[in-house]
């Protein structure tokens, strides 16, 4: 019964999408929608469960043995599904364990805080032997017994408000609750204000009890959940030693000299992340000033600024770190027409402890997309173009797998990367959603209303709209494998899934967890490979690359009204961004001119290969007008004029970050010539469509 | 020095004010503000504490022995202040003593819950052996053990919400919250609802350690602090058997026939107040479904809306009620002029326990300005109206003495007095307040920009305006003394006074907190004596009330806009209040003329004493046309059309009732026939308007 209900709602689909299908003719577009349809009927929907449990049995942090069975795993997995798998080997400057730590509570007596989760009877996983403490990447080593201060959740604002309160955090250990900012933030304005030491803990208030039942009864942070996480803060992403350079292996010919680490700005002081159980053994003891309302948070008493003087904590970090083996894998599925035209998907692999949702229910996904895609390959229907799918190495500890590769690419990756689509943990509950650079946000959306949501009538469409007339697709911010693709190189990404509860970067992200409270019937898994598969062969076979071209005008306008906004916040008499504003109108009416004629171009006939070749090249060079070779003012490594993660918290992001910047600076000065710089770019993007008219 | 700062400042005062005193002539306001100084500089700073010190000694509350001292000490101040002062005894019908109460938790294990504030070693007053247990005042008498379900505030809405959640309150015990309505509506409600009994506490993120410290380290609630309070919810405020009539005793032989208690609605589930730290035995052992995101209380822990079968808990309450004895105290400097012109200043006297901050820091000022004034009076400056200083008894229980004393002196009232002011709890912090009656607002503003605020350089109407032009001046809810002159005889009326921190109806509202908490300088109660008597002195004084006679018309004109707008939510397509429109517009016309004929005629000269007493008649019987003689749909004894009590949570202000008991119903029927009610009202007060303008 389900099965003839669903082939009827694919049959509907076929008659309405047939028509308008971005990139396709219309007799192109049935073949393709038909195709489409194969594809996911060939989905095997058990792999995914099967691949996310395999993957999980044990703890595999970046550079350790039990990560490398993972790797081979899903090297083995690549191959048997009849990808071309090659492996991309890197030497990182890292940890991969927490070394020693610790931390207690001296005065007025003697507490030895708990670092590491306990184990639950209901969830077997829990008791692992594998499993590690809590523990912070990239923190000092370095031992200090302190007073304490509570700075709220460590922004920059936050230390601001403790001068200004007159605390001082000097030689103090601080202790901040995760939120707010990029933890590794946490730790730069704490050294940068004189603090000894940091404990960050995950309040109640934020992850905990206050906010609904907690691990294992429901899905927020028990208290001894504990957020593990990097704090690496260079000005580049990827390893620290290596900016614009591949971190190729020492024995590699090619291995790049590299940076001594005392020369990259690395934390010197220790920091560790704790449970709210533990630190409430500090918090109920502390007896100074009473805290700002609104940094108070759901522990079971008044918050304070100062432990005061009776309580004494001793915190000690001892974490070597050395050049570290870490693993690319990337499978090929060459195309049959323009196998140097590549989609690339990827996903990291390396977790802080089991990773069932971060990242591995992307992983799994994506073994499971491979198999589908091989089988629908070795049946004759090889995608026109390239298919690869990437799985990055040492993401939690600072996007490095992605970046290292990017970087050893980035000429080919420029001139051959249609897009980069990005899994990290894709598939974590059951709300669908997306960030997106302009040029894809069409396609993607096109994608979801082919493919049924489960559990409903509804498509996935319609289920990520929410009642509103279209879905809302996000910005693409920090925090995850496409960032040296999209602001580094250049290339359009994205960044889509199922999200859910989590048990963020925690020990109980497990399969007993993703069984009871992600998805128990495992449902979402194929729908998210549905989804991300019928968006790939659609982006492979279209006969142009099938970018939303005019989206970009229309994305330009918003994001520069609303920086105009923002600028008028401080310099009420600012006279508007004027040399953007009219490069704007010139791409608009080029992008309507451009999506026109291509729109023709298709069903006037076919175009030679070497004619196709040609425009998709143009295509895809769109993307680089928005390429900055001085970079951004706070790391020359960030490219991209048009987006980038906010260098104040690390995971926002910042739409035209040249501008942001400024305005964080609240400079007046410079944002004439940062309007030249964006006109700039903007009419290069429009010579470009101009070619491609003249082409056409 | 300082009296020298004090004397410029009042000079500069004298200055600035003499220009524009409302109802006083140019020369008549210079001899006036001369004698509002001496009047000021003739407080006694001492007394406020001295008379908050002997008023606080003892636990007093209504119908007890200690409170007849608190009665007699009074009676003896006034007397001895130079004042004529009388006692008028009722008989009503309620308990002086929480009775035999008892809550305890039976299974999964037994633990008998405390009712009671733990004595505190930094309190002396915490350890007073005649404090009694937490109690709430017109509780059913009774004796269940079932589950419990958890309600929120109790409001209408969170039982609605149990409702649609399918959450049965049916025979089970229901604990809430304290805050978001009167708590005699939770009991309403619950027992409307089917509930067997109901537990009410103070949750500490509405009023805890969530907030700030708790005492004796800070303002907050501690784990032990009960909230004491009436659950009176009759449809008419007072005595609950003698509604309209005055309860006097029963050997009077105008003692009226009584209502059988049967007959009157009270209450009849049991219902008790614990602290958080009683309810916390509760909540931590409830099993039930997770509540809605903000019914998430401050307890460490996820809170449920059922207790679950696991749990139950026995709740028992046997609260005798009686006919009990409680005497009002007023005071009365007789008028020179005008002795039947009355300015009455009251607040209630009975407290929950020691009442530092509720009532009597009203009470101490009340008495402190009784003997200013009366050494004013002795010293030859006897004021032309009569000013009545009141001490109402059995305010707790349900505001019960000056309702049964309004009731008792309605006619007389209705033609003398001038204005009510309200104190109760007058003096309770640092900052100053008030709502008022829209024909007393300007004159109120007026006399505090004679006082000097302590502490700073301002007065207190500019520490009142906290940097804005004007102050805010709120309207008159529910709540205290005022509501049976203002809303059942149309006597304006104004509550003003200082506010600040509170241990609302604890055991812990002592003169302890007061010393360390509210006031430790003992400044903010001469500041309010000196601006209620400078306030009833230029009441009492003026050739004419000087009632803000426009007021009436710019109030209005505002209030049926905000009607209008809340009309539209419901009822997109109304045509407007046009007939009220119509008649405010004639009422703002003569009420300007009439605001220039009393200026013109207080400049050309003296009226005869008899014309003046005629003028001042009409004055008085300007706020009489609100008076509704079929009373609102809600209860008949509110007679204001102007101004009311929220019947739905009893502590929030209805201004324009009658519409707004038609908005929360969303009845479109009957706007139009409220509009016509208005509308006569308001053109019968406008035709008196136009009489005082032809007397003139």
């Amino acid at each position: 019964m389900k099965i003839v209900l669903t082939s009827l709602s694919l049959l509907a689909g076929l008659a309405l999408q047939a028509q308008n299908l971005t990139g396709y003719s219309s007799d192109d577009a049935k073949t393709q929608v038909q195709l489409e349809a194969d594809f996911r009927s060939s989905i095997n929907k058990s792999r995914f469960k099967t691949h996310l449990k395999t993957l999980t049995e044990n703890p595999h942090i970046a550079g350790t043995p039990a990560n490398e069975k993972v790797k081979d795993y899903i090297v083995k997995s690549m191959d048997a599904a009849g990808l071309d798998v090659e492996t991309y080997p890197y030497e990182v400057f890292m940890s991969s364990s927490p070394g020693e730590s610790l931390v207690e509570v001296i005065t007025p007596e003697e507490i030895v805080l708990d670092q590491q989760e306990r184990a639950l009877e209901e969830d077997p996983y829990s008791d692992h032997p594998e499993l590690k403490k809590g523990w912070n990447a990239y923190s000092g080593s370095g031992e200090v017994t302190a007073e304490v201060v509570y700075a709220n959740y460590g922004t920059k604002a936050d230390f601001e408000k403790l001068e200004e309160l007159g605390v001082s955090v000097k030689g103090k250990i601080v202790i901040a609750r995760y939120g707010g900012n990029f933890r590794g933030y946490k730790a730069k304005f704490a050294e940068a204000h004189g603090a000894a030491g940091l404990i960050i803990y995950t309040d109640p208030k934020d992850s905990g009890f206050t906010r609904g039942l907690v691990f294992p009864e429901g899905v927020y942070y028990n208290d001894s959940g504990i957020q593990r996480g990097s704090l690496l803060t260079a000005d580049w992403t990827g390893d620290p030693l290596t900016p614009y350079e591949p971190a190729l292996p020492q024995d590699d010919k090619n291995s790049p000299d590299r940076l001594d680490p005392s020369e990259v700005g690395l934390h010197t002081i220790p920091v560790t992340p704790i449970s709210y159980g533990a630190a409430d053994h500090i918090f109920k003891q502390m007896r100074g000033e009473v805290v700002p309302r609104k940094w108070q948070g759901g522990l079971p008493y008044t918050y304070r600024l100062q432990g005061g003087s009776d309580l004494k904590v001793h915190l000690k970090v001892d974490q070597p770190k050395q050049l570290t083996k870490v693993f690319n894998i990337v499978g090929t599925l060459k195309g049959k027409t323009y196998p140097e035209e590549w989609i690339i998907l990827g996903c990291h692999y390396d977790a802080w402890a089991f990773g069932a949702t971060d990242p591995n229910s992307g992983t799994a996904m994506l073994l499971s997309l491979s198999e589908t895609l091989g089988k629908l390959a070795k049946d004759g229907n090889r995608p026109d173009r390239s298919i690869l799918i990437a799985h990055w190495d040492a993401e939690e500890h600072g996007v490095i797998g992605s970046s290292e590769w990017v970087e050893q690419f980035k000429d080919e990756l420029q001139a051959k990367a249609v897009a980069y689509i990005n899994l990290d943990a894709a598939v974590s509950g059951k709300n669908f959603r997306a960030s997106s650079a302009p040029s894809l946000k069409t396609i993607l959306a096109e994608a979801t209303r082919q493919v049924d949501y489960p559990y409903t009538e509804e498509t996935v469409y319609e289920h990520w709209s929410r009642g509103n007339e279209q879905p809302s697709i996000g910005n693409l911010g920090g925090g995850s494998d496409h960032i040296a693709f999209y602001m580094h190189a250049g290339v359009p990404s994205l960044s889509g899934g199922a999200s859910g509860p989590t048990l963020y970067h925690t020990n109980y992200d497990d399969f007993y967890f993703y069984e009871n409270f992600v998805d128990p019937e495992f449902q979402m898994g194929p729908m998210v490979e549905a989804v991300m598969g019928t968006l790939s062969l659609r982006l492979a076979n279209a006969q142009f690359i099938p970018y939303d071209v005019v989206k970009y005008a229309t994305d330009l306008e918003m994001h520069f009204q609303n920086a105009e906004k923002q600028v008028k916040g401080f310099y009420a008499d600012f006279a508007g961004f004027k040399a953007s504003s009219s490069a704007i109108s010139s791409l608009n009416e080029s992008a309507n001119l451009v999506a026109k004629a291509l729109k023709e171009q298709l069903e006037s006939g076919k175009m030679s290969k070497k004619q196709a070749k040609r425009l998709n090249a143009q295509l895809l060079a769109l993307e680089k007008s928005f390429l900055n070779p001085e970079g951004m003012p706070y790391g020359d490594w960030y490219k991209s004029l048009y987006a980038s993660s906010d260098p104040f918290s690390g995971y926002a992001s910042w739409i035209l970050p040249g501008l942001q910047y400024q305005i964080a600076m609240k400079d007046k000065d410079s944002l004439k010539a940062w309007d030249m710089t964006y006109a700039e770019a903007i009419l290069d993007l429009n010579g470009k469509m101009i070619e491609i008219l003249e082409g056409l």
